[in-house]
């Protein structure tokens, strides 16, 4: 079984993503194509990293991931791929991958240039169609990476500016919300493992909201106020039980955590 | 071949729906996975609930029903797991299955609770990923229900509230609109067995709308007006050809709905 | 491999779509359903057509393509299956392959229906589930269209009223946008190759923009600027660099394109 996830921009309306399956099964019938989502907002490679990272490691050996939030598209920018532990990533040299190569050494790194492995007529305006797919469909049959193109060297590619956590005053570390999710869950950039062996009574300030501790589950809060957890990607997150924080609260991306233990 | 569905309120912007896939895979790369849908509004157990009534019985045998609508997860709810004739359904223990049990008399009825099924970590926020769906992969592989964990009493396990159509005289049926679909048709309570054999000129009476008869077909009404018809789930539905019912007539959930033919 | 490919508009909060792909396994447990989009917007029969016509080429060979919008559900309207080229269509009869069959030569047409290939018992409002569905797996295992009805004389079934460009004067072309994708780009009735070899120089009208040429890619405009490409469908596009086209311009479905390059 060789798979291979998409991570897009492209939304669900039109038949971009249907395009790249058909593409896909064309060179390869027997990959089995995942969506990871297609809901990313356009062109925002910071969500896409946040995805592509919380994803990647629940699929199987062998696996190709494919990122394709690409405001260069036609331009010079460089399409990049690499193999990293058991798995394969494609993705604009834009920043995309950042976060997982914070997470795994990677193999060798290419340029993806080979024609061979493109649609016969490349688009200035579609490549997720005429190279991402087809590619990744040469990818999950086996090619090796280094056929799509020259080495690069991995200090010259581009990465995302992140906002890093950092400590004001011994007991004090400072973070922000980095994203909402569906459910309206503000997840921030402070891992748990920062947090590990801390106060339980530590205390936590999001905008005009004070906070005491880290809770375990949701059901640890009461109906319709804000409470902190560890969410799934192992990152603290603001919830409201039973309600959509970002909107309870009218919080998103930016707004300043500050967790205090030292008090 | 073996099918497992998904009916989560996971929305599709984050990655935990194609999360979950790769758990599967991870574990039976053979599986095939059908999104029912992961638009159940947030917590709504009762949306879910009759998606999974008008959904199971189309797929193959053998098939593996996993509904994740979960607002319990972490807590003490129990996971369960039951086989139903030639299926086997996966769920919180919070009534997301009690149409079906109307409908199936249910095989052993087990707690999930054997941790030699779930994923080695398993976060108190999202079992879907931890435990629904590397469960569902091990059903998919022919795993015994019984294996699973112990068995559980039908009669303690949690039942929807559900409103239940009465008589109000001998010849007037009372029920109310349960659901609103995509394209806004009012889906009510009023199954088509009480309905078949009574007068073709019933009075039906929806908010301030009083409409004859039953229709056959959409093409049956004028246009942008409201007519009642036996939709695809087998109940009553009120439906605006060529428009949106619950936006035109400005209806939703709990509207009630008289059925008159006593006159 | 057969691949069955679905367009509708049936959305994703329902098991409308989950429920069709349940009916096709039943029947052809060796399928793969790739959906190409459920948000075509309720009853909009053309862009649908828009959408098949850019998707079709690019599946296997013997994919079974099937597009479900289908506000005459129920009544008399035909439903339609043929074979073109490596393909095989299924369609209401209303129009929604016109597009298609300005490109490809179709093959014996019939008229649907035989209900050897249905559902024991149809429906009259969701003919996806009991019809399309079984129909498209039995095609997937290599029924003959013929089989599944009377031949259908090709110059009676509906086209869509389309609108075409026209010259006004020797060096002017006026056509309209026809559609607007997810990231909010007007797309044109204007073909690419109308346009090849013209100045470029050439003054293109859109709403009050006046805009110069058409440029290769999105990264060729000014931030926030619209401009003209041709998309990927092949047809004259005006987008916004790093924004919204149709937001930003206040421009939809219907707005005048003119292109002047006899100056």
């Amino acid at each position: 079984m060789t798979c291979i996830t998409l991570i897009t921009d492209f939304g669900s309306r039109d038949e971009y993503v249907g395009v790249m399956k058909g593409v896909i099964l064309n060179v390869n019938p027997d990959a089995t194509v995942i969506d990871i989502t297609h809901q990313i907002p356009p062109q925002n490679i910071r969500e896409a990293a946040h995805v592509l990272k919380a994803a990647y490691m629940y699929f199987p050996t062998g696996t190709i991931h494919v990122a394709v939030v690409d405001p260069g598209v036609g331009t010079t920018r460089a399409i990049l791929a690499a193999a990293a532990g058991p798995f394969v990533f494609l993705a604009p040299d834009n920043g995309v991958r950042s976060l997982v190569m914070a997470d795994a050494p990677f193999g060798p790194l290419v340029r993806v240039e080979n024609p061979r492995f493109f649609l016969k007529t490349v688009s200035p305006t579609f490549h997720g169609r005429d190279i991402f797919a087809p590619v990744a469909a040469h990818l999950s049959r086996g090619e090796a990476v280094t056929a799509l193109g020259p080495l690069v060297d991995p200090s010259t590619i581009r990465r995302l500016e992140y906002p890093v956590p950092f400590m004001d005053g011994p007991g004090c570390l400072v973070g922000q919300v980095v994203g909402v999710d569906h459910f309206g869950n503000l997840i921030t950039n402070l891992p748990e493992k920062k947090l590990l062996g801390k106060s339980p009574e530590m205390k936590i300030q999001v905008g005009t909201y004070s906070l005491r501790g880290v809770k375990t589950t949701y059901g640890d809060g009461v109906m319709h106020e804000p409470l902190a957890i560890i969410g799934s990607r192992g990152y603290l997150e603001i919830t409201v039980r039973g309600g959509n924080a970002a909107a309870v609260m009218s919080l998103g991306p930016g707004a300043v955590v500050s967790v205090e233990w030292g008090f």
